[in-house]
């Protein structure tokens, strides 16, 4: 099923590329913006949000005729947006590498990866703008997506704080308030704004709100499992690299609440070092395990996953819902 | 006039600034946002863009019974993009001061700065949803905004990256080139969005938004002429400044085309050095003033002014009108 659900994702990618390039000319000068975010923008990705605007929009009864004049350009804004968040996310976190290659702060120096990054957040604006939409509609996506950004970089100030801090006492309430904000808002958004394209009902708006929401997390909660768990030549990173940043995730989190002491104070030291000693990540990987907390954030994403697929029972049953179903399983049992 | 102006402007700025509270709520969590916006917010500034939106709203027919629902979002969503630009400027440029305090990135370090600079970029567009227009009018205000914030951002790219490659061969064109872009673009977007709101004509939108290129140019040429020959007092920044950072102005542009081959020498040492020695700052500026540099810059900006003001002249004879022409000779005029 997951080859099916990336093969299926493959072909819907280069609909939203060729919108993204009406937006952000591959030609224009200066090379310092254009040429700098194609740099990234043809790097890839899974172009999973856009996808979910489309299918959420199918879901709900929108007609495909009219996909390439609504949801294309809302889609392509959302891809947009979130490839935004990635070049700033590198910087603010001075990663080395995306996708295979040197992040474009490493590349082109911080002052120009800033203001590309900026560059790529006003198009979004230009990307929603070229829909044709009756302009209540247009509002709405635009009121909820900006409420979906303000809530991504809210996110983002919660979690670079824990860093700034050296703060390891999170509590998983205070993790997932994070991470809705930093990685399932913009999920949720995507399907949300699909029904409001489609002139979904509010409940159905709301059943595919939380549907994203859920997927979102779970996304993000089973990249940490692979993270930790994953097969190094499937998931395509190094394998505990999110020990090597001393990440907060909801494993971390959880195994620093219930290690034994010695285990935690272990766990807490090789992580405030950010080391890349593989001895070290090796023991914190145990640690994790023998806490039992790998089962668990993989059980909680599968839990997740699974109540967010029955709150879609309200949808008509078609082929777009079908793989909005499919796709949420795709998050859970897949690999990459 | 000057006292005047700065009076006039400083009774507005509550105004706008109210409004911006609306957006960026001063109490709102994370604080690692809104706390740190705040902190930028309150060192002030002049508020003449958003000023301008009113000024040319008034200037075609607008209604002041209107403006707290029109041109008050409108321009607090300017003046918004204006701050966003200085804080990601401040991190581009590594400057240390801002308005008399530590910069964000100084102060919070870089990740919150970038972060906190995105969030306000993003409340740009809040700020212009809660503008009660006619759609057709939003959505035109918001197209003339992107545009301008398109030009804003290839500009400053096109000058960090003279910086990048160390490059001093500027012609002047390739300078306004850059200027229209940095400072004119959001100075000329703020006269024109007056007109659109006001249901002003083609010509009417025309005439306000050469106006303000135009005195959106001149003013930054004024303030370069200001940091080479202001009074230190009157200022406010340390005179010569400009030379220290390696800058790229008209005048050093025009000094370093004209000026004797070992002048011409001299000077681009002392910008590629980035030298605060007050010695040599003092022989950078001496050269620009042997060479006219500083003297044909001032009389650039003036002409430019004078011109734009001009082009007004097909506006109703008003006291908005009225108000605009002085604000222009506010510009050329002023010591601050």
């Amino acid at each position: 099923m997951a080859e099916s659900v990336m093969e299926y994702l493959q072909s819907l990618a280069p609909i939203f590329d060729r919108e993204i390039e009406k937006t952000i000319p591959r030609d224009r000068k200066p090379w310092e913006v254009y040429g700098v975010l194609w740099d990234f923008l043809d790097r890839g990705g899974k172009r999973f949000r856009p996808a979910m605007v489309k299918l959420s929009y199918g879901a709900v009864g929108g007609k495909e005729a009219a996909e390439p004049e609504t949801v294309v350009p809302v889609g392509a804004a959302i891809e947009m947006f979130h490839n935004f968040t990635l070049i700033h996310d590198d910087i603010e976190d001075d990663s080395e590498m995306r996708r295979g290659k040197p992040t474009l702060h490493r590349a082109y120096g911080l002052p120009l990866a800033i203001n590309a990054g900026d560059g790529l957040f006003m198009m979004v604006w230009e990307a929603l703008l070229k829909a044709k939409l009756p302009p209540e509609k247009l509002f709405e996506v635009q009121r909820v997506l900006t409420s979906a950004f303000r809530r991504v970089l809210e996110g983002q100030a919660i979690e670079l704080n824990w860093y700034r801090e050296g703060k390891f006492d999170i509590t998983e309430e205070m993790y997932f308030r994070m991470v809705e904000g930093k990685t399932g808002a913009l999920i949720s958004a995507s399907c949300e704004v699909g029904a409001v394209i489609a002139g979904g009902s509010a409940e159905q708006r709301e059943a595919l709100r939380n549907f994203g929401m859920a997927v979102g997390i779970a996304f993000q909660v089973q990249d940490d499992v692979l993270n930790l768990a994953g097969k190094e030549e499937k998931y395509g990173k190094e394998i505990g690299g999110d020990i090597s940043e001393g990440k907060r995730s909801l494993i971390t989190i959880h195994a620093l609440g219930h290690a034994a002491p010695a285990d935690r104070k272990a766990l807490t030291e090789i992580l405030a070092a950010k080391t890349k000693d593989r001895e070290k990540v090796g023991k914190a990987i145990d640690i994790c395990r023998r806490s039992g907390s790998i089962a668990y954030a993989a059980e909680k994403a599968r839990k997740m996953v699974e109540d967010a697929k029955k709150g879609l029972l309200i949808l008509p049953n078609n082929a777009s819902s079908r793989r909005l179903l499919q796709l949420a399983d795709f998050f859970i049992y897949r690999e990459v």
